[in-house]
């Protein structure tokens, strides 16, 4: 949440700093529970380092200093919880036999799993309302613009039809993601070595880990084999993908000279500091915002999983960190964004159906005939839509079947 | 295939302009198959269309010049096919209903599905060896490193697990990229319009284009819905990242002071232009060098699909092309080199033994026990790998159980 | 030049393999020049092989295959030139001292400056044809739009005078990077060292090699320092950036709901496979679609910067060579086509006023007068539009001054 | 200054949301200051303003919130300040006649002061302490390493030599960066249209709000051509790819096989949250970071220059926030590890002498003598080293002439 990405408060909290000091710590939590199932610690400790983990934080500022001592927050924020854990037995054994990456690659899985929750609430808020236009509008008669010039008629059905098939695309995507989310453990080269001292079964004590946090086993670490970031990294820029189309069409649309749709009123919205009158949209241009951005920083991602050499890698996994986290606030805040710029739309049907017919010739040239009546040309829009809207439809507890 | 590609030879005639123009042609060829199939037209029609696609070749160069009056080549290419069929009825259905972009979009998939097909022969057999690489080497000890410092023992073997690890992953996206390659049919703005005027059944004929293809139908066009580019995309960049991962390995195990690694010697390979007593790990540069251009690659399908307004944008669309053929290109010779390099690679037991003798008070510090040996530190190795290694075993076909 | 770059055949010869291996050839051409200047080789030998080089020719397939064995085409190709070299003892000096990376990089520059030649010749037409369009409509009223909204009222002249401002900014890039292309010159590691062996004046040699080919002499060898490289590629980004912005305004302003701008009719030119009536803004889609992609590929040069490990690094230096071509070749052409463009560029006059006069309230409205003239609000647009167009006047040999 | 980039603190308060809030503030002063210098206000207004804008602080997390309804953050914080100034007159001047890209453009040419300036003194203290390196090693013989395999020797003074090529390099961006950032000053469309209205000289108004700034008066606003953003990004860039290459060399010049190099010993940094007794090459690591971020960010940039449409585009000009104010914190952070890190960089003779001498037969292997001590064959490292050197030597106050 900055000034920088404004409406990023629409994320607060999800994965901000002191998100990502609570996650780390429910980490240690849940690693210490897990090794409390397995026998290393009594359960007493455990309750006691989860309740000093409740209650203790460090300074976040005093943190930032001291992660750059072990290139890493984990370091520093593990002597902070030993130190404030009052038995000394059980705060020996805090975070004993977990590395920095299992803990900060768990804990972005955690943010990650927040970010998405709100991502698909906001998504499925979002197809229902474009599924409510597509039928709102399965014969509105609007012009189909390629290459910006006038092509043939479509509807405005099939337009938010089509905005509601990359939304699915996007929602399944993120459900896939979200089911999926791994835990990171493994030790300091993914042998669970150190784990081995402590128990005869590591293996049991890695699976009580993950089942603590509810995240899935994976069976195997994954220090340098970077698909669940990677895959994340993919689901969200196809979200943006999806919402920056949206934001696009709408804001051309909505250009004066056009006018066919327009962000809905809100008191205080869209004015500019000169003009007071304006009513820009500003929905659209910041959905388009993070559209704009989200490529590259799933390119981060994917350049940080290409080079992951080692059993750590010496650069590429410390620049994963601010491309995810980035792209998880962007997101976030788009879609909310693209919810609430969907949910007050205006529609101009007049508009739109007076352009229709002064444009006639040109819609209708492609036909050949001397008809210059758009509804009579087209095609195959409603059929199309009804198709998208029977995706949407099938979704359990979401559509009509 | 160029210069400036070193290998790409390895993917010659999959993607190039003579690909390019013999799918665009047997798209044509599959539309007016259907047209035929729909009774739009004559069976001896579609025939002589065949027989002429099969037969005649445009001029690349000429061809590339007239691509720019319509900004794709497809407009220039049905007016050369047209002129080509000798039965002028014929001619003026060849293409009609179809836009460029169902066109350029169908035959890029055809490519794709040519490209992915070798990706995943190239990744099975890939795989297969390092299925092998990691039974073979379920005990070797070496030194685990992270952050470029010893850190604990691993084996080799668990190493290899991790590359298959990455491969499976990419083999799971691949095969299920290669499965859904979807047909795009739309007509001039997605309504299957100008199909609408020559059957009452134009979406029957959508599906007969896709048959005649063997390609998905997808029920609706997706000409600003680019999931099925960027999917093939992350697919393409995903296997990339594993790939470079095995090279980035190799290449550093491969250095003189370390050298636990070598790709095999093959006469004419790896020497320099002045030294030719060098042995460069010439593969694993250049899986490496694919590695680090396909991140970007991806994130420009991603941005085009980003700005997708309209029923066909202004420049995004075309800025998919290239990345995404330069992205295939470079899939397909990275991983014909990746096998390569895995099937040839040298492992230096002894190289490994000795550097985890001599590296052992590094390597077991994290134990704080006076024990020296390696071996006695895997951890969990050894069951890391055999999981890994199970599920290769699970995949049909290619594994033991 | 290939068909997924419409308009590609603007650059045809500048950069693609046959070029790229003449200048190859030009470089090792010009070494022996050197080598003969201080004495290492005849004048005779210096002949002799510039005659060879001059008429033999390599089969470019082949090359190709040949290239991936030391993952550079230099190897093969100085392989060819000595077996074609009559004389056995000036076949051996051929190369003799270089290095493939000397030759590469060096040929590179060459290919830069024949695009930058070409890119500056095509800017410079442009800045004159912006600065004409920036004089003629000094008093061109139009809406100024700020967010896609109507904002206060501006001059074309003024947008053009943006639009040249871009260009002139671009253009002085351009010219200091034609000036300052260097040569490579280091051999196996950068010192020279095998050079040193033949003469004691090595330094004397590199210094005539960069001469014998009319580059800057840049005293050290640039093995891993690249910022040749990104220089010219945040030229060649910087150059399809304010031709992107042209365009983008263009097309945006061609709209036929706006229709204040269009690109000049050209027989043939804007058609669609479908909808012969169409007039498709083709050169402005062509040129948004470089602007779309320079910015990745200038991304790609920097990387490979950034990790210019060793004396010469393990894949970061391959990675340069397709995204520096792609830049050029795309380079080249957008500024040629987007010449063109406003070489026909056509100003609806008309519909300028009359929108300014019909959108008179909202862009006044931040004035808060009675009075609706747009032509009594327009600021300092005609000072602004004059500075600009005194940086063009000021302009050696180009403007009034 | 966060988590999840180890080592802000060292570039605390530079580009922060406080120093954002602060820089806005300071333009909104200096443009009331040049209100007040041509008459519109008086001088007595000016102080008012000033002294208000010195005490009034809004709170960040609500200013956040408020942003959103704009689209930037400037509308709320005017709105803010205006209702602070006790004189209703006074305030109603306040941000008068600008916009607020005027206000968040210059506001980011202020935070970009303030980051070169660091920028600046950090690369300025590394170059000296490597023209100290080149000085002390100009014979200090390593192995030359290209494509990771032993090439021919060099010298360590060389190696360091190119290093400070590359900060010198940087180091010219950033002085000439730094000396040509410009005010911004439009208006709602760039044509200082309201401004007119109150003055009859807004020329000079613009000058002296900028002079007041101590900023570059560019003589007309830069709305939509955008190169001053990108032409410090690319100084961005390219400086951290000098520091990337500089910490490439050391990390993998300090893996424990090479061990020529390593850096110096810290209390308490360096180790891992599982083995304390690492020394992980922290600094090296985080600079490599920073390296591999800085590429995309500097595209984000220019992707937003190439869509500048219309005299303010919607979308494209957020899009570069986020990324200019990431790219500056990594730099100053990267910049600032880079110099302790070559100010404590353990050069380890021993090591680098005996590996020469053991892998002499590789390393002169091009020679093709029996002579087998690597000493006799540098070739003109040393020459080369001095040119670099004397580039240094040359600037004004740092060299030695």
């Amino acid at each position: 949440m900055d000034l920088l990405h404004p409406g990023s408060h629409r994320a607060a909290g999800l994965v901000d700093d002191h998100a990502l000091v609570a996650a780390m710590l429910d980490v240690e939590v849940a690693w210490f529970d897990a090794l409390a199932k397995v026998g290393v610690a009594s359960r007493q400790q455990a309750e006691l380092v989860a309740v000093t983990a409740e209650q203790w934080r460090p300074a976040i500022d005093q943190l930032v200093v001291d992660a750059e001592a072990a290139g890493n927050p984990v370091v520093a924020l593990v002597a902070g919880l030993r130190a404030a854990v009052p038995d000394p037995a059980a705060a020996a054994l805090v975070h004993r036999g977990l590395t920095s990456q299992d803990v900060l690659d768990t804990a972005l899985m955690l943010l990650a799993r927040a970010a998405l929750a709100r991502i698909r609430d906001n998504l499925c808020t979002l197809a229902r309302d474009l599924a409510s236009l597509v039928r709102a509008h399965s014969n509105t008669i609007m012009a189909g613009r390629t290459l910006t010039q006038y092509a043939v008629p479509i509807t405005f059905g099939l337009k938010a039809a089509h905005w509601l098939a990359g939304v699915l695309g996007a929602l399944e995507l993120v459900r896939n993601s979200a089911d999926r989310l791994p835990a990171q453990c493994g030790g300091a080269a993914g042998t669970l070595s150190l784990a081995g001292e402590l128990t005869e079964s590591p293996l049991i004590l890695a699976r009580a880990f993950a089942d603590a946090l509810e995240l899935r086993d994976p069976g195997a670490p994954w220090h340098t084999t970077r698909t669940p970031i990677t895959d994340i990294g993919h689901c969200l820029v196809t979200t943006c993908d999806a919402l920056g189309v949206i934001a696009s069409d709408t804001v051309q649309l909505g250009r004066p000279e056009i006018g066919e749709l327009s962000e809905g009123v809100v008191v205080g919205r869209g004015g500019s500091s000169t003009m007071p009158h304006k009513r820009n949209p500003v929905l659209g241009v910041l959905v388009r915002n993070a559209a704009l951005q989200a490529p590259l920083l799933g390119a981060q991602l994917h350049l940080a999983a290409a080079q992951a050499v080692d059993e750590r890698p010496d650069g590429a996994w410390h620049s994963e960190w601010n491309a995810l986290r980035t792209l998880l606030e962007l997101t976030v805040t788009a879609s909310s964004q693209a919810r609430e710029l969907i949910a007050g739309l205006e529609v101009h049907l007049d508009v739109m159906a007076q352009r229709a017919t002064a444009a006639a010739e040109a819609l209708l040239a492609e036909r050949g005939s001397e008809d210059r009546d758009p509804a009579t040309y087209l095609g195959s829009s409603v059929e199309f839509a009804d198709r998208i809207l029977d995706r949407f439809d099938r979704i359990p507890g979401e559509g009509r079947k």
